[in-house]
């Protein structure tokens, strides 16, 4: 099944995946300890404005995952004291699913003290607080769903998401979140 | 089972029903087509904020229901043009769940060319479209689920949510929406 | 001239004060630390929903001032961890001006460590940083303008604002923020 | 005297200049009615996320203009029926100020029906109708203010704001507003 950009949230553990039909060649780079996805440097040239964009970055004492420009605003808010459900809610529905060809979905979480899971798409906004291993993707799993999934390092999180069974896997990064401490790794495939 | 205040929303019709243990002596009294539910004239003096609100009010060409003062800002924001996933999503989050004992959300639906559903907890803000009827609640049933609900008749439609098999019934409305109209009806119990 | 109900707020102080043509039988009453306005004993009954609400109100480390029920969520989105500015700019846009035969605007304040004055209109949204003693009012006076105003007590800041030379003062209100501590007043008359 | 990124919003048009210290190899190219501000060829290689962006879009019935990325979400809003003020007042205050070395805010404008200007900044959120030209900068003049500026085609329009006596003008945009109709225009210098 191909469910396209997908997060999955726990309480101390995060990942995120690219899987992508229309742009597979990209890639993850860390700078500063925010992570970016980014055209591959033999990447066919694009102005596709949803293509390259931070999809880990701190934000608050947690860490903020997703797949789009809204990342940046959600870890900014939780700078600012917002808590994540109001970080994810506000800046969800301010930048709201994307104006392409799909109504691509937007998905993001939060990992941190308290952790939450958000999704908006054309017809909802869905954001909410988990207690368990959560998936939420943008085509098909397009509300948060249980998912058996365990972690405690960065780097195997990711490899692990981007062994999760479903087709075009692109890249993945994995973050945990413990006693204040914000940790991140990525895989962009062997 | 005792859920509290409840909202059901289809496609075409959407009913709001009050259940309480603490503030039983409450009834639905129209003015001007916006139905409030309000102390009934033998009801003991209290200054709780949350007993006394419009339940029902035209907003944009449909109907908002639910369980507090966000009716009101969701109706005008709908007046303003906004649509109903916005509509609820803001006034949802703004005025937030109720400061009581026991964090009570809010709880909110829009019938309407596009019915909504929506609740707001300390730990979710959820709003969805409903393609049949939805109920949710402020206890227990405190997400979005299908229910098995008929009505095209706003009396009937309260009546039979003041008859649903949950505890503590005291008033309930009824709303239907087709071809622009919409239609309010209410029922006091016998 | 009349300008009706409005705020004052400075870096350490605030005040918030009733004027009013319509209903003039109101007073300020105090219930926990917050300040209501409420109809006196022998006002006429009327049934307009702007009339009672918490005027000044803490929240966060700061205290809220304002002419209708904003108060409240702009206090519970400061115990959230918002900054004033946010919490003053997302309540007002979600609950706007009232629907009134004026469009009456919102106004509030901030006192804390950072004071914030707020006004949405009909036509605009103003939210701003205050440096020196500023006023805003519902009309006339709708954008925020600096103004020669001390205090440093509570009661003092109630009686002058009540007495400052604008028509039909009803009743005072006024707050002071030194050192995480929160001190508020108010004054009905003589 | 430098004040960076401005916009002038008037009842019927509106415009846009890029003036910058840091990044003058820039230019405004047209895609599809979009206008899109961007690096020259020749401009050496840059990661800045504030350097590119639409600058001028359509939206609703009217267009809107702005500094970065939050001209997007405004257009998108006003697709979906949002009111001018809502748009850019939700958008601005969920994108807030650019987190660079200047703490650089971001401005906008909607030119249509209403016309509205707007602002935020690390210490406010202003956004206002017009009734007369006004201008609002990135620094210096960073609240709005009445200028003298006529104009009623979009290619004079941007050449006049190229030619306001504020230094390190980069490009410019222009748009007009009229019986539902949009128009836009750009200079880059000669």
């Amino acid at each position: 099944m191909y469910i396209g950009r997908f997060v999955v949230v726990a309480p101390d553990f995060g990942a995120y995946r690219v899987s992508s039909r229309s742009f597979p060649n990209r890639q993850i780079v860390a700078r500063d300890g925010t992570l970016t996805v980014a055209p591959t440097p033999d990447a066919p040239e694009n102005d596709n404005p949803y293509v390259s964009y931070n999809c880990v970055r701190e934000g608050g004492d947690g860490v903020v995952v997703g797949n789009g420009s809204h990342v940046d605003p959600i870890a900014e808010k939780l700078d600012l004291g917002y808590p994540a459900r109001d970080a994810l809610a506000s800046s969800l529905l301010a930048l709201d699913y994307e104006k392409d060809d799909y109504d691509t979905p937007r998905v993001a979480g939060v990992v941190g003290e308290e952790s939450y899971v958000g999704i908006v798409r054309r017809d909802a906004l869905l954001v909410e607080s988990v207690s368990e291993p959560t998936l939420v993707a943008t085509y098909e799993e397009d509300e948060p769903t249980a998912i058996d999934f365990d972690g405690d390092d960065p780097d195997a999180i990711a490899q692990d998401a981007y062994d999760l069974d479903y087709e075009h896997a692109v890249c993945a990064a994995g973050v945990t979140y413990g006693g204040g401490d914000v940790d991140v790794g990525f895989y962009n495939g062997a």
